[in-house]
């Protein structure tokens, strides 16, 4: 397995690759790689023949005040265990490679992204989709990986990529979580012992939720079902929790019919989030 | 040659041509094409191996109010030009074909589309940059044509396609003029005679400016001449005149060094650009 830098070290790897008849896979990752994106690489390593694992802390999906500078890099770390799996070149670019000083092309999923985690992280998701949009067009996979677990994301994401006619299909894989429950997260390594210990109750407010959806509760007794469970745990500060249609991620219209119950907490300084989808 | 309607022909045609390790040309267009737009298919055919003309009327970069309904088609006229050409493939969708019923994405070059012609038409480029965005992505040209009378334009493409990284090379086209001196547009034909007659003076105008350029004039002094040049004219209502620089179209900072004169005059209800780009 390789690691490079630069943008046309990929475009050749991918282009020698590609002759000789190969699927690419793409895994695009901000590195402190763990179980969840680790179970993407597999899925990518079974579901492609050559597998790209990009590394990029991008500085533009970061907010002011949020954790760019702190965010945990591992890039050694990250590379064996995507060696280990068997993917076949890391791409780890630094953002002035990634960026013109003068780039000023954003795009944008209009309606998607202003709701949920957008509302709370204004330009989050324009600095995932057009990094996400760069990504693609340098790697040019046939298949992308993306965890449910930013479920917003992969809605965005999919969007983005119907939309813009790209040559690429967008996969799914499921959230990955610690034997509590707790969603596996890069920003679980900020919470302090008591913090990590209270965590798992996003996940458990959110089952509870979900119960109570298969047992006909409506979006709204939902989301006071999952407010109130965390209202519980004063170390929670709810940001939001809302149970929207899968796909276009409005508010619910019928009592019937599959939901994604998210929601967004911060405990102390460290931001999590966690969705359930509700099937039919 | 063949004329096909569907992003699946136009992509099952290109992946046939490309395995055959063809280079793909492509010139997008809303078609009524003119000799401006045949000398870029001109262009394609020397260009590269395989050629896609696109032609397709795109309803976002048109404004209210602005000539969506009138604007001329001639698919059949266009084709056959196209084939005599040399032409292999014309791409004619609907809208309904581009664009889902909830596509809600959009491209924006951000800085470079708020003046010049952004200006007085707000949201035109955005409307470009995404429908170039999605043609790149349906065709997957390694190479495209886009004309310089549109300078603006082929500056933001130019932005978009080298910001996100799109694996395609973006060429320009010189301007191709009436033999007395009028831009071709697919517009002129909304011209009356009397203002047909008038109409030339608008480039007149620019050369007067590229004149004083040269010999030493500065940014704002050229744009008084032009704007003073086509004042003489009551038909023309000057939307602007700017020398600007050619890259970031942002004012001339220095006295010296190239510049384009780009100016968006009305006669009557018909609006008409040109520029003339002058070199050190």
């Amino acid at each position: 397995m390789k690691i490079v830098k630069t943008k046309q070290e990929v475009r050749d790897a991918v282009s020698a690759q590609r002759a000789e008849g190969r699927i690419i896979g793409l895994v695009p990752t901000m590195g402190a790689l763990h179980e969840g994106h680790l179970s993407l690489v597999r899925a990518a390593v079974e579901g492609s023949d050559w597998v790209v694992v990009s590394i990029f802390v991008n500085p533009t999906q970061f907010g002011e005040g949020e954790d760019l500078d702190r965010y945990p890099r591992d890039l050694e770390g990250d590379a064996a265990k995507c060696e280990e799996i068997g993917a076949h070149l890391i791409f780890a670019p630094n953002a002035s490679e990634m960026y013109a000083g003068d780039a000023c092309t954003v795009v944008r999923v209009e309606g998607l992204t202003e709701k949920l985690c957008g509302a709370c992280r204004p330009g989050h998701f324009d600095g995932v989709t057009t990094v996400v949009n760069k990504l693609l067009n340098i790697v040019q996979p046939d298949r992308a990986w993306f965890g449910r677990k930013d479920y917003q994301q992969l809605v965005v994401i999919r969007r983005m990529v119907r939309d813009l006619d790209m040559p690429v299909e967008i996969l799914g894989g499921p959230t990955v979580r610690e034997s509590d429950g707790l969603a596996l997260s890069s920003r679980n390594q900020y919470l302090g012992d008591r913090e990590r210990e209270v965590a798992p109750k996003l996940y458990e407010a959110l089952l509870q939720g979900a119960g109570a959806a298969r047992e006909g509760a409506s979006g709204s007794e939902v989301e006071r079902i999952v407010a109130a469970k965390l209202g519980e745990e004063p170390l929670f500060e709810l940001q939001y929790v809302q149970a929207v249609e899968p796909n276009s991620l409005r508010p619910l219209k019928s009592e019937t019919g599959p939901m994604v119950i998210a929601a967004a907490a911060c405990i102390g300084d460290t931001r999590l989030i966690d969705n359930v989808v509700v099937e039919e």
